[in-house]
């Protein structure tokens, strides 16, 4: 009758074993709270993200890949509010106790921190049907967060790498086709945190793309009362986008794929002035409402706008 | 293909519109991030918990209850600590949209918030099988978090109110008998906030009763590397619970049932010292380890201590 206690002490072990350590965490994993110390003048920025099986990973994705995944997915929310990440907790939901599975999980979990120096300060498992909840914590002095809702009339609209490699990874996983380096950008998705932290002094808005370009840039437009055009021969599309699928299918997909994590933002700084390497300026913001696409391709169609995902931010 | 959108579209409305705001949440639901400042000169609180159906509470529970209990049992590892209640968040994931549902869950969810006055600041909404994430903050003046290694040989051992009454009533419930007010202490737990501020300045450990006194006292111990020996006939018992069970049952559930959420703690002030109504001494801590038990009715035993339940903090 204690088997189930074990089996919970060794999934502890597997998660109390992490090398760093962070000045804002006074009490970590062991107590009822995990205690943290704030720093003076900065302001707390918080996500919390749910990764379940089957539907935000495919159900046999390796566990370090699931891991790694759902920790940079969260990051990824810190990073659009130009946040520095400095913590992360974890609700872990399982079917079962399988220690190799475990061990691949902590691993991929930890490579993640390690690469985003965020510490584990606590967290939950359960049993139940394979699920990860994550939520990041992370800090800005107070007024330089890059909110949804400051883009100006005339500001330069940019994205901060190529669009599309997840969606057609995931695609091409789903359809038998070997596609590594596509398939890498949807399991191993890369928080740009040092990008966020450094564009607080020059974005007006910011958001990362998580359920599309045309979906997530239409939550800036929204939220700041603005239009935007984006000229489609800007877009950037990766060799490998490229080498996969014709040009037209390619665009659809960076413009409505989710899963890129890449940063959109708008600022009223020129690219030339910008002075960013690897960003890419795609359009301009406008009066109005809405989005236009300049310059498609002959008989270029959208068959989705990136809106139809299964979650969404509360 | 926008009906998953608008699907979840409506989901958000049902967690918008709350009548609390707090000062800590400068900024809440809605952005890539919520926003928060912290107060100066004190330490934040966080805990994490999952509630899934089947496990943490019946599949057929109805949805106000479910909230209600999700909240509340996280919001007691806040008063555990001592911390005083801000806000948290919500990681919702659910099978299909169901407006009646989700209505009574929010319903549910917001009279927690209310009694406990916290906000929600943010969250997730995803598609699979029903589970809740709640992860709650508080904060507590910095070195006045009562910690479970904080209990010293010859303090006394107290608990917050009578204990049995939730694992009777989940039973009671699962055998198909009719027990209300039992069914009641296990389906809507009350953290007991009020009581954790107070004892920020009387005790010198607390944790909350969720796996069973004996296996959560055994976590103060094991903390604080010390012995107790609790004295049965002290044991608070409700007089449901012992109309419904015979003595020996009742006591061998306040014991080892799980899931009432009151609070056990020590303090160097004996009761009539430490003058708070309504809690009740039950033992002492000695030199040593181990938890000794005394004044046993005839023939009494344990079948389950109380350290098998499906779920850990990590």
């Amino acid at each position: 009758m204690h088997a189930q206690g074990r089996e919970f002490q060794i999934i502890r072990d597997y998660f109390q074993c992490q090398a760093l350590t962070s000045p804002q965490v006074i009490l970590g994993i062991g107590d009822d709270c995990a205690l943290i110390a704030p720093r003076a003048g900065y302001l707390q920025a918080i996500s919390v993200d749910t990764s379940v099986a089957g539907c935000h990973f495919p159900a046999d994705a390796s566990a370090f890949d699931i891991a790694y995944r759902a920790l940079n997915v969260s990051l990824s929310d810190l990073a659009a509010m130009g946040a520095d990440a400095q913590f992360f907790t974890l609700a872990l939901t399982l079917p079962d106790v399988d220690e190799h599975w475990l061990q691949a999980f902590s691993e991929g979990l930890f490579r993640a921190a390690a690469n985003a120096r965020v510490v584990l300060a606590g967290g939950d498992t359960t049993r139940g049907p394979l699920s990860i909840t994550v939520q990041v914590h992370g800090d800005l002095p107070a007024g330089t967060a890059l909110l949804r809702s400051g883009a100006q009339v005339g500001d330069y609209l940019y994205v901060s790498g190529c669009l599309g490699d997840a969606a057609a990874g995931l695609k091409a996983y789903q359809q038998g086709d070997e596609q590594p380096e596509l398939l890498r950008a949807y399991l191993r998705p890369e928080p740009q945190l040092v990008l966020g932290q450094q564009l607080r002094a020059l974005a007006s808005s910011c958001i990362d793309i998580s359920d599309g370009l045309l979906a997530d840039a239409g939550h800036i437009l929204a939220a700041s009362g603005v239009a935007a055009s984006i000229d489609l021969e800007s877009m950037p599309l990766s060799p490998a986008l490229c080498s996969y699928l014709p040009y037209s299918q390619a665009l659809a997909l960076a413009l409505t794929g989710g899963d890129d994590y890449q940063l959109c933002f708008t600022s009223h700084l020129a690219p030339e002035v910008l002075g960013i390497e690897g960003v890419y300026c795609i359009g301009r913001i406008q009066a109005g409402s809405g989005l236009q696409l300049l310059n498609p391709p002959a008989g270029f169609t959208l068959d989705k706008t990136g809106f139809d995902h299964f979650d969404e931010r509360i």
